[in-house]
């Protein structure tokens, strides 16, 4: 069995499986990650000198994933409620009887689970970093080319007033250059933990350390994260800021979706995906697979960063429960954002634009998508009162009559004279959109 | 490689790895369920005869988990969004080609995915009847055992009036019950689902069925589940009512979790997991792991049930998102919760009590803990207004000079000739807790 | 200041404000229900000769919500954390010296919370319950009524096959009598709370009760409320199952409300609301302001039901935040659903149907609507691989050159002699589409 | 009726009823929110020479919420979904004829909704800073008076190792400068609202202005918000953002709140609120008020940002429902987190610490909670299979026969002239713990 066999497949999973989240959050993964930071532990000590080089030249050799029996470690964890305890044992008989005992020596299983979940972290934070930077980098490229290209703003599901598929995309860029803003921050954040028994770092002391308080720094300096401020056993602010950034990066991205899925619809087909999904009983059906995954994702992400934010609330130094809470759910959030980024920078590349639908549905309404203007416009010309009553009028005459209200308005001898053809046209009411595009755009 | 091997290994699960539950929602479990289902629509056109007796049996033949790369369809799954539609090719290959028509003829893969689900569910919740069955017989015990085992009843954290471990231990059991009578009404309620592509069963006329609507309950008879009412591709109320039976059974576990560890805690230890789990640092450490994974799971089953509770509200005959953001939080649910039962019935069935540390507990507040009855008795005795007045002056007393209100009162001369040993004793206070204990009990 | 102009005007609220909800949820309702307690518990031990009968008619007089201060009573309740500390010491002094110490006798706040509780709850759920019977009824009419009317069936946004408007009808009636189901059910089970203290009902004995285990009986006959097995302060169940019938309610809702969003588009429009709401910004539009009142109170619920699904996980014989979190997401989803549901009821009785834009439709996919039927079909008259191949080639063509399958099977020498109208009518397509509406119509 | 009058009472919410959170956040302080938004835009245009002077003037001067009725205002919302239709009649009619055309000009009602929400979360965020900084001042003074204090170290309910009272209290202020921090970045980014109906600005283009890009400008600038990037209708990350600082607050607070709950039990009364709270049936009870209502407050808090979260992902250039279900759950998290933070302060000012008890407590295992240290130093002396093996021995000993370790071990032979008074005594197995005080307070 090769370790990446071990884990889950993602069979109830399309939105992940095969992702680079999935590699990356799999249980081998978290493991290896377990590894890592008990090597760097013993690694830390002896670069204080608290052991010896070779004990740290030992476990760092001994720490390899492919070692272990994940499964073995897993139901072993059960007894203690945590997968360090049996590793720990695991690892030290690995290490062998001289140096065994530098294995998790003064450490508490959390500050090892702890700061395996930051590495886990920051591994598919890097990973997710990447897919946004595709995505907004495509999306910039859409917002550029489609600058002008006039579509039918929709509010409420009614068409409003006109706005252009430019200004869209830059606004759905602009939700992914403010995922990718608050992942890096809290990607940069992320700390090392190292607190021993009740984060007060004591047997570290017992076992030498003149001044306990250095071991955390060089502990993250190992690792390359950041060193902690205090021991965060009961102290959750990474596991609160990783939610809130996954969290809101699956709304961003599920912004992107949604529109895209309302937008592919038969009836609208102003955008389709660029390799649409098969069904198992319509051999026509070409269905936006990648955007209704992303937006699965991000029904459920609220509702796991919800857990998280729960975490911080707990008792003790280490709670019973909250905790335990916490490594499931960060996890799943991890990997269902991984994957939703990696079909969005997809989507993104792919996506089929389709300007000639736009054009068109801009008629649907019969000229009332430009009602606002002719309102104002009307209103200057003939007063408020009178600008009203005629529009009201001709409003209901267009729906009735199923002809356009620049032909309705034609036939009024008080607009005579008036440059009806640019009154009416939604393509010359896009406002501000072009340079509402130009200036997002600016931003890098 | 065995088939359980290429399953997740739960290594951040210790709430559910290794548990009964694990298996029964494993990925072979559910592709199992899916091919169970496959197995069963051609079955059931057969004994409609509308498919040959033959497909029958060679489809149920090959419908065989063991037989199939799960790992191949969870990637494969990418594509079109669901594991069923590569599912098909794969056991359309399988079957060969005589036969291979017949597989899947008709349905659409929200039949199968549903129907498979629909299966997962039942025989995870049959594991969980069983273990909540468990924890209700050896909380029954406890609490006829305990009757009238004297304790503090605390509220807002602070000792109030005695109750019993006895009534306790029937108010555990009692939710337990309703947790089991609302799984049990669940599962009996769980449909098959057969529509076809769009949920008009149309395909299945096509096919030579002269009244399709019989096709369903055929199929439902083969799967051992409830014939549904209408295809309930988009009607999710089976969804939601799984939600709602979990979440509370989570809850109803969660109680009797927190409980214990309150009741553990090393300045009450009123009562002790029967087998503590250890600790990596400090090995005089018997933590109450059971009670602390409990807990874990209650702290997520709501958020998980939240977003099953979202599913009812989409779009259409099936949803661009809704419909996949289900599948794995359900599932997390049964096993979360599956794995939650099997721990409480060890919990309960483990569980040490010590009526000693209770009966001390009784005296902590020197007395105070029946200043309710003192005043109502006292009031009958000296009025309202001196009963009062003498007992906040001897409450406070109480702490100034560490003396017990039994003494205190014993004092005073306008109580001679009352019996305050009965007055002042805890356990006689206890109230109706054995009378509501004893018919607590009768619920069976 | 009238009572009533002291709550909250619900602002915010457009999806409860001014509904039969929101006055049966109001504080003064609460405060009504707190008072309603009182007395019903001060009769109800009047009824075992625990108290005299003035003492009762006294209680029962004073306690009128119109002479009490609501505000005040909210800002005296943050010192003991709840109202019903500051409404016991005005009520005692509104009743008067005599008869005043038979106030609240032998309870604890929270039996009266917890029963007011109830009350409000049942006050508004019956009110609940005659809206959803509204809906259901409207609903019942327009599935009778186009119960052969033909439309898209739409899967993951895209057309699929045809169904019928009378299916989708009846669908959202189904999910609507199954919230009535589950919302009848938790109605009628509400009981009400009595246990004293911490639940032991010790106090009553003290005042002379001989088996006080007949007075929460008695107490709630007065209310009209479900005598409970046991005091169940720390045993929520009462609090679960309304979350779930109600978050399951407002998803019921939701999916009416999600569909006629989708099906109201202005792409669309094969429904809209009777009368839609207004924009500040652009005179023509008529916004299905119901269905989004709906969709966002369906947003919502699942959130709040998770806080309540939560609350039976908590410690001793009250717990010391997580009952005290119940009281506003209760009130919030009682309003939300109510208010959704009195929504859902002008929405189905005023929902406008458009047939022809519903057949319109069925031709947008030039007729792979059908295509289902059509391989099926033509597999029996041409083989499997012929019909894929022709088909396949036909849907290229359809596309490209805007022409319909119908007319371009037509073309097929193949293909002579078969009944292509009867094959390629989407209307004669729609399956089981009126056996399974009748059916579901059968229900009540 | 005073405007104040009417609003919510929090009858249910002693949590925040009274607060400075409550004022800022009732309907009438919203309804001068959306007051000021309205009188902004229109002193906006004037600036920029796209109103009169006048018009701007009179608008402003109208804009006082006293003038309106709010319940009326709340009722006709629910017609065009939103209150702001309903408020421009009003407001318009206020100013007059004259100058009526100018008021909410070329917004659309979200512009003006969405300002007034950031209005009053910056108002309310501000009371809440204040709140937090109270807070962490009285947290800082409690860390440095007990740097030394030294107090079981508790984990999974068990004692661990001993620690600080003042690490515990660093570690509190941490979380809470953490929460300042986070809070004060959101506040500090809230963004002015302006787009015209669709978000491309074009009916100000229409009205008069060359560029209308300058307009959010210029209207941020009146109300002092940040200028947006773009209109966000449908680009709600500040809703999200305002969704994580509040969540992270709520959890914050939390987790003092559960710390001074544990510790205030009957069993523990290592700490104690400043002004406990009564009970309605127990005389002499003192409950923990503050601490159960932010605990209460830390269970909502997360569900409520979870429903925030949901909100990017949504429809169009304004969502049906996703937008709507926005405004209580922000304004519940607003008040919730303001109350808590206001409670917190007064329980931070207020906590009474009681070394006395930490240090009895200490003993509470007979010396095993500092087993962790005599592992590791008698290893060094005896090796480490002796000194397990001795360990063992003597911790069943000390339970067995109600010796403490110390004792025990000067009976052993083997340990002759070690100092096993400075070995045994928990307050001398503190580890750093006054060392990380000392850097957590460096910290501002």
């Amino acid at each position: 069995m090769t370790s990446a066999d071990s884990d889950g497949t993602g069979l109830l999973a399309p939105g992940w499986a095969g992702s680079p989240a999935a590699s990356a959050t799999a249980d081998t993964a978290y493991l290896q990650a377990l590894l890592d930071a008990e090597a760097a532990l013993t690694r830390a000590q002896a670069a204080l000198g608290l052991a010896p080089a070779e004990a740290a030249s030992r476990v760092t050799g001994a720490a390899d994933a492919g070692r272990f029996d994940v499964r073995s470690l897993a139901d072993r964890a059960r007894a203690g409620g945590n997968p360090v305890i049996p590793l720990v044992a695991d690892l030290t008989k690995a290490v062998g009887d001289e140096y065994g005992s530098y294995v998790h020596r003064g450490a508490t299983s959390q500050d090892i689970m702890d700061t395996a979940t930051m590495l886990v972290a920051v591994r598919t934070l890097d990973l997710l970093l990447g897919d946004l930077g595709r995505t907004e980098r495509a999306l910039a490229r859409l917002a550029a080319e489609h600058r002008d290209t006039a579509m039918p703003g929709r509010t409420l599901t009614q068409h409003a007033v006109p706005t252009t598929f430019g200004l869209k995309a830059a606004g759905w860029r602009s939700l992914v250059l403010d995922a990718r803003d608050r992942v890096t921050a809290v990607r940069d954040s992320l700390p090392a933990q190292l607190g021993g028994a009740a984060g007060t770092l004591a047997a570290f002391g017992v076992y030498g350390a003149s001044d306990p308080t250095a071991l955390p720094a060089a502990y993250a300096r190992e690792l390359g994260l950041r060193t902690p401020d205090l021991p965060w056993h009961t102290l959750r602010t990474p596991v609160a800021d990783l939610a809130g950034c996954l969290a809101f990066a699956a709304g961003a991205l599920g912004k992107l979706a949604v529109d895209v899925l309302t937008l592919s619809r038969t009836e609208i087909a102003e955008v389709a995906e660029g390799s649409g999904g098969g069904s198992s009983a319509m051999p026509h059906k070409a269905n936006p697979v990648r955007s209704t995954l992303i937006a699965a994702a991000a029904r459920r992400a609220p509702q796991l960063a919800a857990t998280l934010y729960g975490a911080p609330a707990a008792e003790d130094e280490r709670p019973a429960g909250a905790w335990h809470a916490e490594w499931e759910p960060l996890r799943d959030l991890l990997r269902l954002v991984g994957g939703a980024a990696h079909d969005a920078a997809d989507l993104a590349e792919g996506l089929q634009v389709h300007p000639d639908a736009m054009r068109e549905h801009l008629g649907l309404t019969h000229g009332l998508i430009v009602s606002e203007r002719l309102s104002a416009e009307l209103s200057a010309l003939l007063g408020r009162a009178r600008a009203r009553e005629l529009l009201t009028h001709l409003a209901r005459r267009t729906c009735t009559e199923g002809r356009s209200l620049a032909e309705l308005l034609a036939d009024e001898p008080e607009l005579k004279g008036v440059d009806l053809g640019d009154l009416t046209d939604p393509a010359r009411y896009t406002g501000s959109a072009g340079a509402l595009t130009d200036r997002a755009l600016e931003r890098r």
